[in-house]
């Protein structure tokens, strides 16, 4: 096996096949082995770049209409006029043309973060900034057993087709509140799972995915709960650790946060008041 | 129970304790738990805004300065006039002098693959900006036992400080050739906890890192790959999957990557021939 060893067949868009070597204990031989796919993906709002994130290909155009509607550039599908694929380009820029024409300084909340910090002081500012990017969920009387919390990551795993084959991607998943799994999208991003599986409601007209509950495969970073907050989800459920300020923002948002799902346990960090029994 | 109840007292700048609702099978209760803390930290170079990342307070210099050479920006701690802090803006803000006044549109590469793709044909520029970013390693005659490899997990979960108790820290670890653990940083963030353990060699002049292991608790994404071949490293294993780019760019570079590395076993990506017996 030489070092440049990594020769590949695609078997779909989302793995390829790959050549290793395998060592167990002392032993080592030769292996064929699945990975996921990484590749960038650019999105253009006309002419401009706007973002250049690493995905896994696949559900592209959900993934920029996710994207701009997470960044709040787009609340929904009739804002967009196109999207599609420059003809020079290949399969890794997907050009949005938005109605209104924005104007040239419209700018991404992340890339405004990214530029805009603080005139007077950095820390206030970015916290105001994390604030106002998250909306207050309206009231609602969601009520929902502990059996249906539980029963949430088995219908995940029944329906993941890449994640056991390369143990690389994160998964998002939409149910309803009976708990009936309605949508599943995988990435090697995190981000971009929520993003494509946003990006669906908001193609098919679905949004806000207020009646929905939301499922993802990792931990609940602050990211991800600002991206379920924007689509109007209210309850959001993670197979591992939620952060500090994840957990902040759902409490601010009204949003029920639930960590650690598995093996019929979880933990309940905010909006106890949508789960029966507590 | 209420909505907003995620009050916390903190227990190290890393983790926060707070109080949930926990649900085993149907059976619910009040309990406390303990959160990895994520904050952002903005990095200004001067006046001017570099980056802001969601990362776990702690070795903040570090980071700041592995975030500079990991993006191309310094090469050794020789360049850093100063790290500080703002007197009127908190602990998420350091602010890096440099020497020589880099101009004004000295730019990180991660900025600039946000902000100048392709003026032709984005696929083909992003491919070259990646491999532009990523050199060729120099030969070595590093040899190593798959018993060294094996037993490098066990030694990072022993270190780990804040990882047991939260569930939500990635850890990054360096470890000599002869597998003796000799750094490790957590962060909420996996390219943060690299960041962190990079500037610690640079500022405590270990560079380039050519004859050092690197350990990641997750998964090998091709921006974790591309910091560790800035810095030097040889050979790189994770505990979980690598990405394509990830094993494409090690294989181009001379890099050995390892995955999955757990439970006695591994499997060798690329520059299999510093592995004896492969």
């Amino acid at each position: 096996m030489s070092t440049a060893s990594a020769g590949t067949a695609s078997v779909s868009t989302a793995s390829v096949n790959v050549h290793i070597g395998r060592v167990e204990g002392c032993a080592a031989s030769r292996a064929d082995d699945v990975l996921a796919v990484e590749e960038p993906l650019e999105i253009r709002l006309g002419y401009r770049s706007l973002s250049i994130t690493m995905r896994t290909p696949g559900n592209d155009f959900e993934l920029a209409a996710g994207f701009l509607h997470s960044e709040g550039m787009i609340r929904d599908a009739g804002q967009i006029l196109s999207m599609g694929r420059p003809d020079d380009c290949g399969t890794d820029v997907v050009v949005v043309e938005l109605e209104g024409n924005p104007p040239e300084s419209a700018q991404p909340q992340r890339n405004f973060l990214m530029t805009s910090a603080c005139g007077v002081c950095g820390k206030a500012s970015l916290q105001d900034l994390a604030v106002n990017i998250c909306p207050i969920l309206p009231p609602d009387d969601i009520r929902l057993s502990p059996q249906t919390i539980h029963g949430l990551p088995d219908s995940l795993r029944k329906a993941q087709s890449v994640f056991d084959s390369t143990g690389g991607l994160h998964a998002a998943a939409r149910f309803s509140l009976q708990g009936e799994l309605e949508s599943l999208r995988e990435d090697i991003g995190r981000h971009n799972a929520v993003d494509k599986l946003v990006g669906a409601a908001l193609l098919g007209w679905r949004m806000p995915m207020s009646k929905s509950l939301l499922l993802v495969s990792g931990r609940a970073s602050f990211e991800l709960v600002q991206k379920a907050l924007v689509a109007g989800i209210p309850v959001m459920a993670a197979v591992g650790a939620p952060s500090s300020l994840a957990v902040a923002t759902a409490a601010r948002s009204g949003m029920t946060l639930i960590g650690f799902l598995k093996n019929g346990r979880f933990n309940v960090y905010t909006g106890s008041h949508r789960i029966l029994g507590l």
